[in-house]
């Protein structure tokens, strides 16, 4: 679920997807409208595979914002002006089947963690890089989110004290520089472009333009500092970083290697965080969103992971 | 285990020191030496409380530096030049009991959840100010350390993109603005004296000298920022403070707290992460080790806490 559309897909036990249908986010309408389309892409999807309701055997909710996956609620998602919205229950009446909810960051995660990048690994870390900058963190098959599952916002860490305002109201966070937006942000100012993309910088730098150059070195630069802060602190036998800018590949991932090699503080020992590009794309939320019920979460509080039926 | 002092304990159960001892750490003499000096001092202590090795059930041992708690080896001790030392193993000659091995810093978190300031909590992290800033984090009863037992490095997150230089290379780290070497540096900076110790900005800033206050409110600031970090990365119930700085009490607290209270990503939340002192003083690591057979690790990766004996 997004601000933009909802996607839905059939996912099978190994994460395949074998059917898929999506229809624009309904907006201003109220929280029970926004279900209500949720089921009814849920039904798209399912009857575009040729399956029935009884084919279903659970339903996986990824959400923006701050969720509470114990009591099925989104507690906040402001570009939706969503408070506290019993979302689980809202569907449950659509969709009559245990449904489970993630925040859509910690969904992804789970997705390459189960399905993707992170298939062969204990524990990943998860950065997406687009409008913010999102994280998850998944050890041993349990997603960690703190103890009122509002933690792994690396995106609202601090890198640079003092330093650009973020939407949050501190300063310095690495979203503020490691964001697509705010590398399209960097882009048009320092090139003297009205319009730009996630990809001019990169592709003018690749044509010699020393102003591109300079943009980019600068948001690797940024971004880098990011992913050593979390290896510093989580060490996670992998990291994978998703969303738009990270499509760029090697010409992001070498330089951001170079930096983590020469910068991890565990870099003396023989094996190390690796850090490579998420594989599964735009499907990674809705594979991990689909595979809630085979995964768990990492106990920081009085809690178990409930289901709407 | 410390570079200056070995100090042991016999701890009961419920994390009451029962009798102690301490000796200097041998210099320069090899890994053997301080093992011996190691079991001697844990022979003191436990003849000082009256107690013959027959009473000891186990032995936990906090190392700084990187350790292998699974295979019983400090990795990297750089202070006593120490690669790949099979502690455990050495200690176990003289010492024949199941032996625990644990970096410092997480046994002092231990300590602090287990029969400290988050004897109430299930998640904690906490952070050390002393030359360096330390940390560990205790979730539900598993000490989280990482893939290789480096994680949970809070001193060097970098909160200041190309800022001061860190021991470990990088630049802006957290260690490099909030430590008790950093406060003391910037006191004797600032204020032109030739000797300052981790209390002198506090003192001369309570007499109303506008350069201390200067030194303890960009001190505060930087700390801050860290902890606002750590607490939107792992939002745990609760983060404590210890080491020299951190007996500052309430003048130091309060701040922070203020600066938490505006910065948590989760701020608008009904339950947030709270901010407290430490409670165990210099107990907390030797309560920790002690503590170690009873609790386990976060897995993340193929691991089980092995002992020697």
């Amino acid at each position: 679920m997004g601000g933009t559309n909802i996607a839905a897909a059939v996912v099978d036990k190994s994460g395949a997807v074998l059917s898929r249908a999506s229809l624009p986010t309904p907006r201003g309408v109220g929280a029970q409208a926004v279900a209500s389309a949720m089921a009814r892409a849920a039904q798209d999807a399912y009857e575009q595979g040729g399956f029935t309701l009884s084919d279903i055997a659970s339903v996986g909710v990824g959400s923006p914002g701050t969720v509470d996956p114990e009591q099925g609620l989104i507690r906040r998602w402001y570009k939706m002006g969503f408070e506290n919205v019993p979302i689980t229950a809202l569907l449950a009446r659509a969709l009559p089947k245990p449904i489970f909810l993630e925040n859509d960051a910690n969904c992804a995660a789970l997705g390459e963690y189960a399905a993707g990048a992170g298939r062969d690994v204990r524990s990943l870390v998860a950065i997406t890089l687009g409008t913010g900058v999102g994280g998850g963190v998944v050890l041993d098959g349990s997603i960690y989110t703190g103890f009122q599952h509002a933690g792994m916002e690396p995106g609202h860490m601090v890198v640079a004290h003092g330093g650009r305002l973020c939407a949050c109201g501190r300063r310095g966070c690495l979203e503020a520089y490691a964001s697509a937006s705010a590398l399209i942000t960097r882009t048009r100012e320092v090139l003297g472009l009205a319009q730009a993309d996630g990809k001019t910088a990169f592709l003018e730098a690749k044509q010699g333009n020393p102003l591109a150059m300079q943009v980019v070195e600068e948001y690797i630069s940024y971004l880098a500092c990011g992913i050593v802060n979390l290896v510093n602190l989580f060490q996670p036998e992998l990291v994978c970083l998703g969303g738009g800018v990270a499509e760029q590949g090697e010409r992001l991932l070498t330089p951001l290697q170079d930096i983590l090699a020469r910068e991890n503080y565990a870099r003396g020992l023989p094996q190390r965080t690796r850090l490579v590009q998420a594989a599964l794309g735009n499907d990674a939320g809705i594979l991990g969103a689909a595979l809630l019920p085979f995964y768990s979460h990492v106990s920081t509080g009085s809690y178990s992971l409930s289901q709407g039926s």
